[in-house]
């Protein structure tokens, strides 16, 4: 008998196992979130720093899991670097994203967690414990349940045209660059609506069939990998701006519709 | 016997009257929100618009318990104008303020109840119906309470310094004149971080001490006559851009700190 080298574990394994993860995440976060920090009183809470702290102790338990479930898998996080850098299957993982709307309290950030096989971004997951939604994405098709827990399969919307997109991208400020704010500009003159902040969150929305255009640039592969396979088998279009691959982060266009995306990717080119 | 005339009800009555209404208003709108319209057959869903739907049906539902309960009190909503406009006790109510943030499927709006002893705000509420959150006043104090149902009561933080300020408004571009809009540019170079999008729930959460500003302009009293009880009660300073009363809504600052308020309204002054 010849095993084969390096097998996919079953898919169904993989996925249940990324569930357990975001549980895990998501019970090391929640008692940091809206924690009060003694602003005028910094010397007494040493430096307490809730989203740091929170990120750490979720991506501890993650890495964790993983080392004991699949020793052989990689990890990529945001904390502590990388394990495994030459593993076909990785998991991509960002704690937190979200930071900022996490440290003013509001629910508009997720635990993400993506695996590749080898650069084929092959299930993710967009956990929010707080408002107790989970979407993700299974070998064919995307899913969101709240609280009640009942999974419900999720499209993203038809929109053919940029006049009727409703468009949004996490701050202004964080497109990396001038020309990148100019090109973003040149696509909102031409949007029906745009909204800004959501982070992981706006890309979620998109997949379920609420927005349709999310523009974003400086992205790590942390960032946005757990997001590819929610988009696209939510039936979506997630490239880089010059129609690339996704997965390696830096400026990013999503779309439900993959008409309206080369349209879009269009207008970002200038 | 001679009675008082216009007597005012006892403030738990009217408090747990308010809960019942923001009960009726999620019970309303909730069916209706991240409900998709089949964007490619108009012609077939009748012009169905959820969140205009929802926020006639919540204000019907509204208007009909105050007309039940206090048939002498007004009340001022956004989608049927005015009852009883020269009523001592007047509600004001926005069913769902937030509406672009509702249609994109974000959590970021909310139920606003309002009651005003001729000009004064006397009680507040904000209901987020999707999260489970509730924010209100009572005579002196402010709440949250979460799906757990517990009240807790919320504080604002200090923050005496622009230059540590969590800063937002909704959108840039709904500062109602380019000269507010240079206004918040000058604010927002001063502040430690800006971010975008909120509505109500922004205020809740400056209330909540995890935002520092908020500055909009633009508003209708509907928009803001329930926030300032909740704000003030929580230890915050809520006023027209020019120091003067927010009930009449127009250009509004709120801060956390009555410290940095002062000068927050003088940087916008210019």
């Amino acid at each position: 008998m010849t095993l084969t080298k390096d097998p996919r574990p079953p898919f169904k394994q993989l996925l249940a196992f990324a569930h357990e993860l975001a549980d895990g995440a998501g019970a090391a976060i929640l008692p940091h979130f809206r924690r009060r920090i003694a602003v005028d009183n910094k010397a007494d809470d040493g430096g307490y720093d809730p989203v740091t702290i929170a990120d750490r102790a979720a991506e501890r338990r993650i890495a964790k899991a993983i080392a004991q479930r699949y020793p052989d898998h990689g990890l990529v996080g945001e904390e502590y670097g990388t394990v495994n850098p030459g593993a076909r299957w990785r998991w991509i993982v960002d704690p937190i994203d979200g930071t900022r709307a996490f440290v003013m309290g509001s629910p508009l950030w997720g635990t993400l967690i993506g695996l590749m096989d080898a650069d084929a971004p092959v299930l993710g997951m967009m956990d929010q414990p707080f408002t107790g939604e989970r979407f993700w994405s299974d070998a064919k098709t995307s899913h969101w349940r709240g609280r009640d827990g009942k999974a419900r399969r999720i499209r993203t919307r038809p929109c053919p045209q940029i006049a009727d997109m409703v468009l949004t991208t996490t701050h202004p400020s964080l497109l990396a660059t001038s020309a990148d704010r100019t090109a973003f500009r040149r696509l909102e003159a031409k949007a029906r609506m745009t909204r800004f902040g959501g982070d992981c969150y706006a890309y979620c929305l998109l997949a379920a069939g609420f927005v349709d255009c999310v523009v974003e640039s400086g992205l790590k592969p942390y960032d946005i990998v757990a997001l590819i396979p929610i988009i696209e088998r939510a039936g979506g279009r997630i490239t880089s701006w010059d129609g690339g691959p996704a997965t390696s982060g830096g400026r990013i266009v999503a779309c439900g519709d993959a008409e309206v995306h080369a349209k879009v990717v269009e207008v970002l080119g200038g």
